[in-house]
């Protein structure tokens, strides 16, 4: 285990679980809280897990980070509709070396941090897990948990090492991809179809599986971002639908990260998961005409949720 | 007025409506019912209307076609998902120049009539009205009516005169249309977004046409259609869409027929008026991407509603 210190942005269902499993390992943490810090304050950082639960006693925790000390790693868990809060919540925790690490979903967030932060060292981070904030500093941890990481800049690979070392003995299984762009198309040709669609047809993951034409619908988005992604210079083979159809069919039956905003009435990730992919896809002539097709109608219905009663 | 004899069949919103109208003008109609039988026997076939209420008190009804008259023309207006029913339907109500006026929406349907029944007179009727039936036997006819009439085969121009001139007695404007396979397209610029958005979005037209995205959509649905159409030899003027876009948001708040099929837990009609002009685009060599996309989301919608309590 490092000597590095950890802060965490964001410390809900994403970063309140890899924040937490660090934290629990031993490892210095500090929790970036807002709606939930009266209830961690009372009763700790609690994680339901089917690894195991535990419950962080007296977590490191803060209403700002103004308040809170410098970090060597931030690990970001902001859900995207936050970005544009990044600046500003990030730099009383900057040290010059200290590496930001975004744990989020969809396309060019560390593209962005990186116009306010040039020199900053920036790592995106692949989440592969099922978990959700069930009650304030209350998570609840379904299933897998892998973390993928990969470097966009000034990323330090010493410094890179021990952090993946300090996620893997705080039992989070961490992988390197020498290939960011292609790691994030990748997650995408998981999250377009599935999150999008669950919103739009009110259904979990298995309902979309098990009829024949949503599943050749989800199919058929799946292929349209590979083909993007081919198109923007990723390399993924022709057959990762087949596997991401497979792994889908094993999975339990399962709310994705949007349809569970959706239902919050929470604001959804329409901006990073579907416009960015798409207006890069068509800077490299490639049109996504069904992933278009399914923002429009996610912004229609978030539209309709807000002003729902 | 003339003396022609007019069958109805399928006497709902549509065939009940103009059925009703000729009736109540005094043409010679007999009605077949299935479901409403007993309450036309009792209080009379009902039709509410924007133009008039009125009443037919004692109409020529009946359970089955084997027990009514032949005649000079027979009105159709059942759902499409019926349309495999016809031929057993038709076959009591036909002389050798019993003209079939198919009052639907959708692609194919005289087509595949005249398979079965290649030397029978058929015209295509498109019904630009807005009604429903709200109860047994009482119809409540909101806006608009006109029909535009075309003809498939064999149709003797006197007769169809005739029939125009019957309409246009009762109260209902008519045009005729020498070229139906563009008319049936036309009414699919229409037909394909509003039908399938309002169902999948769970809308009415207008909240459709006042939020950017959905009215993006609708725009960009209705110039995939054309583009289809004209690929299929319609002759569609390019600001066709311009002038539905228009007609629309100068309509009132309005279900189309497959949102009230969806709220009553119906079959809907996604056969004859998605993938019919989708099958037919294709063998023309446009494809329809984001039409195909609605009719799977069409598809599992329906799925799910069906298996709904």
């Amino acid at each position: 285990m490092s000597n590095l210190s950890y802060a965490v942005v964001g410390s809900g269902a994403i970063g309140g679980y890899y924040g937490g499993k660090l934290a629990h390992a031993g490892q210095e943490v500090h929790f970036l809280l807002h709606s939930d810090y009266a209830q961690a304050l009372q009763q700790g950082l609690r994680v339901d897990s089917v690894d195991g639960n535990f419950c962080l006693q007296k977590p490191n925790i803060y209403r700002s980070t103004e308040d809170m000390p410098q970090a060597d790693v931030v690990l970001v868990g902001l859900k995207t509709v936050n970005n544009h809060l990044l600046p500003q919540l990030l730099r009383p925790l900057l040290k010059a070396d200290t590496h930001i690490v975004l744990i989020q979903n969809g396309m060019d967030m560390e593209a962005d941090l990186s116009e306010v932060l040039p020199h900053q060292p920036i790592i995106g981070a692949m989440a592969f897990i099922c978990s959700n904030k069930v009650r304030p500093a209350h998570i609840r941890h379904l299933d897998y948990g892998a973390l993928t990481l990969g470097c966009h800049q000034w990323v330090d690979e010493r410094k890179l090492s021990l952090i993946a070392d300090d996620f893997t003995a705080a039992g989070i299984s961490v992988s390197m991809d020498p290939d960011l762009h292609t790691a994030r198309w990748k997650k995408l040709v998981w999250n377009i179809p599935y999150n999008g669609l669950t919103v739009v047809l009110g259904s979990t993951t298995d309902q979309l599986m098990n009829h024949p034409q949503s599943r050749t619908l989800v199919r058929q988005l799946m292929e349209e971002v590979i083909r993007a992604a081919q198109t923007c210079g990723a390399q993924i083979d022709s057959d990762f639908a087949d596997q991401m159809m497979s792994n889908t069919d094993q999975m339990k039956p399962y709310k994705p990260s949007m349809l569970l905003d959706f239902e919050h009435h929470r604001p959804m990730e329409v901006d990073y998961m579907y416009d960015r992919p798409i207006r890069r896809a068509a800077a490299h002539g490639a049109a996504m005409p069904l992933t278009q097709m399914l923002a429009w109608q996610l912004r229609f219905t978030e539209s309709k949720n807000q002003t729902a009663p």
